[in-house]
């Protein structure tokens, strides 16, 4: 049973606490440290030249977000990245943005060729602006429904021997043969910042602990969905809703996760 | 009625979404974000040069806030604010600390002197070091009463043919010829960081849908008091207030603006 | 009574609002300028070599943290700290990640031996770290109990005529001579990122009241561990815990302080 396995791999994140190396967006890097923390692991933010490559030697995960970018940024991330490669520690990477401006979706493929990616994380219109798509996205949002970008996906997944993560309503996981579609997350995810590069984040927890990387992929966006539907059960507002997210990722349990989930599997 | 005026600002805003584009300081990213998402509005934050005039292409509003400033980050404000103004794309300024330090204050000075800004939003000390009076800024936070700087900020609108927004106990709005009151808001919000800076991303929400900026910032100005009184009402401690604070930004709604605004025009 | 000092200390925060200039850490940046705000202080980010100098001129406190140093944040760092050093301004210390890689040890060693720094308040690990002693860190966090430390510090406060505190399960204070032993605090503390550098910012804000920087650093470690019992007493998850942590550095009084502090001196 998959639920079983998403159990298992909770269970391991919360007992070995993986750090998860971040260069991520100054906009979520406080709420995505929260979020690893509220799941039980253990996040670093680290983007300095002198010491990415160290520090992600540290590291269960590296988890890359292109979301406020600069070309000094970059570097680190390729610098980063090489280093894990080396090291065998799975690479994560959210093409925030992509699709919006040139200096993005250039960023994004640029990463997605040069690097070996374990996972890409995104919304459709992003996932589609890395195929060369021409998807049109608005600022950081997605304009594009998750189904029309699934072929895209599992081709751009098989092209790149990764897995592709596209978040939507569905949430859709493919690494170009197997594919996996999750139901489970709530409309108020979409009205908090940083929910989209904490599902990254967690991706790159999961992948600390399960060298498959759709099962963990398949793991973590199950268990974030989860706990968006947990966070929003009373109804909240935005604010206390993203406070209540980061309770409900802390509370998780199997029997939630075996009662609740709603996964398919082809 | 303005207060008609407002509501229907805020319906159009909560339909639309209008992207706003901010080029603000590191410790209010998420909240400013999550402030506007809260709203309605749909945010971006990106300050690389390489994307700044494309992204603000895509954009509602721009707004400038230079609260943890830097050269590089200067630079990039001037080239977004040249591409908004060749866009007609409404630029809010928030000159965070202008008169606390000569890098502050200049760069404020610059900013009104070269770009054609659309509404200045800021503490009376703010804005008298604006005009080149000999405030004292004490780090970011006023040690003046907005009723102080309502004259130099009537003359500086004036001169610069721009909205000038003073935020206080009570706000004062002027484009030099018409000015308005509102004595909506509460002291908690002075016990939150980045409320001022949020008063300023709302502006710019509210210029994105609608051209006369003095009515567009009395309405951003008059919601936001109104989501902090409504945020108040429990006496809560500063720190779920500022949750409470969002929640109230998406709740507010057109019964509320209507029986509370306390506002009035001349 | 250490209690009486405590109280009064705080009480002077409360009515002067000190202004704490940070040059602090990206991720802790909102929460750290909450935490002030919440305990009566005055909190300010500045970091361009344009305007440190200046800004701390206009300062209580100078807290410096590395918690994502990058080459121009350290020279802005040493502009400050020679700039606090010269008006007698009292500088806090935060090596945040000593030890975990070469460039954090250097950076934090470098700024304690360059600087005469008024406290440092690390985990177990940075300040064996910052001392020469092999601790490993893993990624931010310690992986040593505070105790092991105890002996280190002393000497290292000695050595740099400065206050050193080693927080953990106890905190741990001393100038080499004196020292002080506090056992407040709650497991919950270590969930949410930023409680260490919050930490830290306190100490900053105790210092600028209080010229003797072990009784400073020790009503700050107190406060803030009082605060963390008091939020937890409804064992909320880690996101609503972080909130109610604001909301009790705002109600904490006299009363908790002289009923709840466990601390000891020697």
């Amino acid at each position: 049973m998959i639920e079983d396995m998403i159990s298992e791999m909770l269970e391991t994140i919360r007992k070995r606490h993986p750090l998860v190396h971040n260069i991520t967006n100054y906009v979520v890097m406080n709420y995505t440290a929260n979020v690893l923390l509220a799941l039980g692991a253990s996040p670093v933010m680290a983007h300095a030249p002198e010491e990415v490559e160290e520090m992600v030697g540290l590291a269960g995960a590296l988890v890359i977000n292109i979301g406020t970018l600069s070309t000094p940024w970059v570097d680190s991330m390729f610098l980063a990245a090489r280093a894990a490669e080396k090291h065998s520690i799975p690479i994560i990477l959210d093409p925030v943005g992509a699709g919006a401006t040139r200096f993005r979706t250039d960023t994004a493929r640029r990463l997605l060729n040069e690097i070996h990616v374990t996972a890409v994380r995104g919304n459709a219109s992003e996932i589609l602006a890395l195929a060369g798509e021409s998807g049109s996205t608005r600022g950081v949002d997605s304009v594009h429904g998750a189904e029309d970008a699934r072929n895209v996906a599992s081709q751009l997944a098989r092209k790149h021997d990764t897995v592709i993560a596209v978040t939507g309503v569905e949430d859709f996981v493919t690494d170009g043969v197997r594919n996996s579609t999750i139901s489970n997350g709530h409309p108020l995810m979409g009205r908090v910042t940083g929910t989209g590069c904490s599902a990254s984040a967690i991706t790159g927890a999961f992948c600390a602990v399960e060298p498959d990387a759709l099962i963990a992929a398949t793991g973590a966006l199950t268990t974030f969905g989860l706990a968006g539907e947990m966070a929003a059960r009373s109804n909240p507002g935005p604010g206390s809703f993203q406070i209540l997210l980061l309770d409900a990722l802390d509370s998780i349990d199997h029997n939630i996760i075996k009662e609740r989930a709603r996964l398919s599997a082809s």
